[in-house]
């Protein structure tokens, strides 16, 4: 066992992990990140940018953009002049392009490892012990020994009992990126962000798409006027819900799956479908860290316990991402990384969880950044409220898409911006402007003052901010 | 003759007009607004909205979506798996789409009048005097007698003499959204905004398109990194350009028209075509508005002399919009509305003329706000750059179209930005977050430390934020 010694080792490659590590790296640490092989490299080799990259927000969004013109061809096409045959899709080519552009990305951030000094290890990292000269990892066959660590290991689809995930019949987040036909009747349980999208995915190819969602309420997460226009929208495009539903037993046979379970008013149903994607949340990756080796404090919940600033309970152990309290966006964990390594050099790291912007990309899209209004309700903060709708927009009308609605929330006394909630198109472009008003603490007034480029969609943004006084200038 | 009386009378309803009055009504003037029917309503009634909405920024925007789809079909869904046979256009139907848009529009305005209680009056508006009552407006068989004037009368496409405009052959803004069938080739005398939106339009839908253009650089306001990059794009797209020109003897036919130019070396060049649009810049609208007898004051380029606060030399007179200096831009003009009418409420009214964004809606798109780097260089000051491109943008990748770049320039001592130039994807919805965080006097560092949501476009402006201090996390 040959020995490697680091100021820095980054434990995973993800989003959270490489971003930590080529920051380090920057401010002049001698930084290595080491990466396992889950995603199957044909070459054994590591593949850096983790859940987001591989199996997560850019294959899906890849997937998300073929089939909505797709969608667009077989539905749109014609009221706008343009006339096609029947769109086709020829499934593993979308899945190719997909690859493609994961393999660009992946490949993409091992150039910037080298470009920034990043030494990449192959293997899977575990706490061995700690020693004078820094904290012992064991990766793969080697010894690393490193005056600080980052713990940025993600998350892993959560299972639930008795549904056995094989990624062909019954697939978490990996699998639905990979199905290679459109299934004929697609269920889904849990109508979460992946839910959504995959089930978004798969009936716009033509898929029968059935959700089955525990929670009583839809997009809890979500401003409940936004949660609102969401389910009717995406039941107008098709999408089917039982919500408040129990899942009971379910049979997974070659070619499909049955599904028992009791409705929201207890009835015993059943399901059967061709295909099922398993979307309920996932769960921090600590198991095989060995952190007890260490003492590395893990919440009953599963998480590394850390403050603020991503401090473990030992000292030089940082944790970021997913693996830790807050919610697993990759962006949320890139923040946490760029943070931990600012803080490793003596600078004034600083993460504001209050103003991560959550996207969900559906058609419409969705986007908030902020405080609900059921949260401001709960909280007794007095607000006043600015929603306008994009149905009167230039742009939104341009594009053929004149749905949804932006609404803005702002402190009744101060005019200080609470939060933003947007359903609509672009929405996940459109949030930017709220999150950079809110980091310089904006009013209403303020973004009601600001010039925005017409025709944009970023226009509802403007009305929006204007409504909060009660005075649009176009609704 | 009939009289009316009113505190406010706006001459125009175009984006400056429409908005100025709206906002005067808001804050408690009896206004009302003019409107002759220079786009041809067939119930002769005026249509609100100016060019921007007619015949300009609106139904420009709804002929190049469809077209952008058009091109889509044909050359981007293969590589995706999606096979559509060849795409047909319907012109008519195109049009019959972009008209219904505008009509919705123009009637909505209507409705935002009725519900803010303005008064739209029917005819054209010239001064005729003044009383102590107020000043004297002819709105066609009308007198009105206003407190307060604002006149927004906008523009009209400049005309080159000896080329006439019939809107059918030789077309100016106007007949270039309303051409009924696809040339074969056509001629676009002007590559400015307008130029290339509507070569770009016909383009895709299978128009061979020629732009000549008088002045030997390509698009001179904008950064010329991204005029670059423009060029280059839109050449590789198919369209030609001839830079440097001068256009001599125009023949018009029936069926065509033949242009005679010298190209950029001095050869003389002839080129014939089904169609030409010309777009060489507008024309402030001051004729008719009777200026003489009242004294109104008028620059030798035939514009209406304002202040920075858009009064004009008669006091109670004011102008905003493209009939006073400053970009011809919709919501400049919006700006400068709001702007009047809170200051006629003796409120703080104001207009920041250094975050007006620029667009131009061609694919990719262009959009900048703040000083170029050629403007910089100009007046001595010291800039740092940040230019990140599209390439590795996640986000662009999935939807196929990694083109162009994000630029960023800050102060060399200060790092408050100084100016945000893009070109790509949504650049129209990615220049906002940079207005914004110009006019909170921001720096590259904060955008730097501001979380943007992952996979985003705008991720590249934070990137480009972050290359100021050279050290882009992604690049």
């Amino acid at each position: 066992m040959s020995t490697k010694e680091f100021d820095v080792l980054v434990i995973g490659g993800g989003p959270g992990g490489y971003v930590a590590a080529i920051r380090a790296a920057q401010l002049g640490f001698k930084t290595a990140c080491c990466e396992s092989n889950p995603y199957a490299d044909p070459k054994g080799e590591p593949r850096l940018g983790g859940t987001c990259l591989n199996v997560g927000c850019i294959p899906s969004k890849a997937l998300l953009h073929t089939s909505h013109l797709f969608e667009e061809a077989g539905h749109a096409f014609e009221s706008q002049g343009i006339s096609v045959g029947t769109p086709k899709i020829d499934v593993a080519k979308m899945i190719g392009r997909k690859s493609t552009i994961v393999d660009q990305l992946t490949g993409g951030i091992k150039g910037l490892f080298k470009k920034n000094k990043v030494t990449l290890l192959n293997g899977h990292g575990a706490f061995a012990g700690k020693t004078d000269a820094g904290w012992h990892i064991n990766v793969g066959e080697e010894l690393v020994i490193a005056k600080q660590v980052i713990v940025a290991t993600g998350s892993a689809p959560r299972h639930l009992p008795g549904i056995p995930v094989d990624n062909k019949i019954v697939c978490d987040n990996v699998g639905a990126l990979d199905i290679d036909a459109v299934p004929k009747k697609l269920a889904v349980i849990g109508a979460g962000v992946i839910g959504l999208e995959m089930g978004s995915v798969w009936r716009r190819l033509g898929a029968e798409v059935i959700v089955l969602e525990a929670m009583p309420d839809f997009l809890a997460a979500a401003d409940q006027d936004v949660a609102k226009e969401a389910q009717k929208l995406f039941t107008k495009q098709g999408l089917k819900f039982n919500l408040g539903v129990q899942i009971g037993e379910v049979k997974v046979g070659k070619k499909g799956v049955a599904i028992n379970y009791k409705d929201k008013d207890g009835a015993d149903q059943k399901l059967e479908a061709d295909r099922l994607i398993v979307s309920v949340g996932r769960v921090p990756n600590t198991a095989g860290l060995n952190a007890d080796a260490v003492g590395l404090k893990i919440t009953e919940r599963g998480m590394i316990e850390v403050d603020d600033h991503c401090r473990t309970n030992l000292p030089g152990v940082w944790a970021v991402g997913d693996v830790v309290r807050g919610p697993m966006l990759a962006h949320k964990a890139m923040e946490e990384g760029v943070m931990v390594a600012e803080l490793m050099a003596g600078q004034a790291g600083h993460c504001n969880f209050d103003t991560i912007p959550w996207v969900i990309y559906t058609s419409p899209e969705i986007a908030w950044v902020g405080k609900t209004e059921q949260q401001l309700k709960a909280a007794g903060v007095a607000y006043k409220v600015g929603k306008i709708p994009f149905l009167a927009n230039g742009r939104a009308l341009g594009m053929g898409d004149p749905t949804g609605f932006v609404k803005m929330l702002a402190d009744a006394n101060t005019d200080r911006i609470l939060g933003v909630h947007i359903i609509g198109p672009n929405a996940s472009e459109l949030i930017g402007e709220a999150v950079v008003a809110m980091e310089f603490a904006g009013c209403s007034e303020d973004l009601a003052r600001i010039c925005h480029a017409h025709p944009t969609l970023s226009e509802v943004v403007h009305e929006a901010a204007l409504a909060c006084d009660k005075r649009p200038l176009h609704f």
